[in-house]
């Protein structure tokens, strides 16, 4: 098959970085890593590993690089870091950039799409959401426990050919993938259960989303900022309905002793993307009118707990 | 001068029961102290110590007993034990008791005095508000960093002429003592500032009070709560002025590095009083209609946070 965006630079090479760049190489794209503190042990190995579905796949060669002067220029940047390293992406993107080419932020929560957009415009930016278990088990090498799926959409409008055909090589490559009709309304139900279950699991001690619901009163703090986050969206012009709210929780006890992603951060001594989950959307609902009290103290108690850039 | 309240029985040899039982004995009082653990010690050494403002202060000799029945009946109950360990009350008080006895009970938050009227009759009770800054330094023995006041009031109604003398007692053994109009309305008032400080400096982590005022999103949510104690209370008839919210605000970033009792306790690997400081005025203003989400929500994750009887 054709690859519509053949020559696919990835920087930030985490577990989500690499599980996608990964799927697109074998896939078959031309795909550069930007590597920094793993880049001697990938030369030194020579290939990149996928545990998947039982399976080990290695990625060799692998075309892993220092700087992004060395990439050049390619069809597409697929943007995998944390929001909280955001702030290197102007610095870093340019030398990736010709005038076509698009960049993919696979990023939590709010903010990273408008913060792209405004530096390289809006007419170059997608945005993915990443429904997908895994981890960067060592240099080069992730294991997936749940690839789950992909959501794209165009950041600065409906999705056309172009988000069409980049789900489609994406699908061509292993990954599920759909195309969503508006970016923004998709960030926002993904925020329904990030917000509670990555907020509350932290807040309330460091503990699994087991935990969170078998607690009556978190349980029901849960189903309050879930409700929240719905009053925010739809007053930015994005409903969601009550029916997706009651099925955001009832997929929740299945998942057992289940540890979001912030609160892995959070455990391990990262930062926690608080602005990106919590502040960005907080702000953008109490300006559209909408009120959040407990997404207001959530923000307020995550930030001193886990934001490590707050001084102390 | 006469005593109202000649013989007294002190229940709860922490600090505060220390400390308002020595003054009262050493303003003339026959106050008999219960005491458990300390009991031995006490003994030894023959004598309570109080050090408060620059003096150490020993009551010698000092009548200090293991059980209530060696008390026997008494005039005035003072009860100075943890809203937490309010259960052992109805097994313990009954020996202390004459048809006469009154109760003065002397705990954090809602729900002690209701406790105690049920099984005791509300006749019975006065209740009393400590504005005091002391710890238990050893056995028997109390540091006062500032004796600050006490508030009582009566339960079952306005106070009269039992309640003044009361005052008027304490008063005249050195301890600064106001009468309240509406015992209700003077706990509720007293939450405004509990109910935040008490919660924010365990919820963001275990910082003293000057970390909550000088981070602006805290202190917004400091003040917030304090606007939720208010609409709980004005829905229980209980209104409170806004000028009174300033003022509790206010007074707080001078207090500097300040602890409240919660923080200490839940430092110290103790229980905290979680439902007498937020689940009971959380139930209260919810019940009358108040809209709470921010004390619902810290109060749901202070119980799992600090309450060591939530299962784990």
């Amino acid at each position: 098959m054709s690859h519509p965006f053949p020559k696919i630079a990835v920087v930030g090479s985490g577990a989500l970085g690499l599980y996608y760049g990964i799927r697109l190489a074998l896939g078959g794209a031309q795909v550069r890593f930007l590597l920094r503190g793993d880049l001697a042990a990938v030369r030194a190995r020579g290939s990149l590993l996928l545990h998947v579905e039982g399976a080990r796949q290695e990625l060799r060669p692998v075309q892993a690089f220092a700087s992004p002067e060395e990439i050049g220029p390619v069809d597409l940047v697929l943007v995998a870091i944390k929001t909280t390293a955001g702030a290197i992406l102007p610095g870093l993107l340019p030398p990736l950039l010709d005038t076509r080419t698009a960049i993919l932020t696979v990023q939590n929560g709010l903010g990273a799409d408008e913060f792209l957009a405004e530096r390289f415009g809006g007419e170059r930016i997608l945005g993915g959401l990443a429904f997908i278990a895994n981890n960067r088990i060592g240099p080069g090498e992730v294991f997936c426990y749940h690839p789950g799926s992909l959501t794209i959409g165009e950041f600065a409008g409906p999705p056309g050919e172009r988000a069409r055909s980049l789900a489609d090589q994406f699908q061509a490559a292993g990954v599920k993938t759909r195309v969503a009709g508006n970016l923004a309304s998709a960030r926002w139900h993904k925020l329904v259960w990030n917000i509670p279950f990555n907020g509350l699991t932290i807040a309330a001690g460091g503990i699994a989303t087991d935990r969170v619901c078998a607690d009556p009163l978190l349980a029901e703090e849960a189903r309050a900022l879930m409700r929240e986050v719905q009053a925010g969206a739809a007053a930015l012009g994005h409903p969601i309905t009550d029916e997706f709210l009651r099925q955001q929780f009832e997929v929740t006890p299945p998942m057992g002793a289940y540890q979001p992603s912030s609160l892995v951060d959070f455990l391990a001594g990262r930062e926690v993307e608080i602005e990106a989950i919590w502040g960005e959307p907080r702000r953008r609902a109490a300006a559209a009118g909408a009120a959040v009290p407990r997404l207001t103290l959530l923000h307020a108690l995550l930030r001193r707990i886990a934001h490590k850039s707050v001084s102390s």
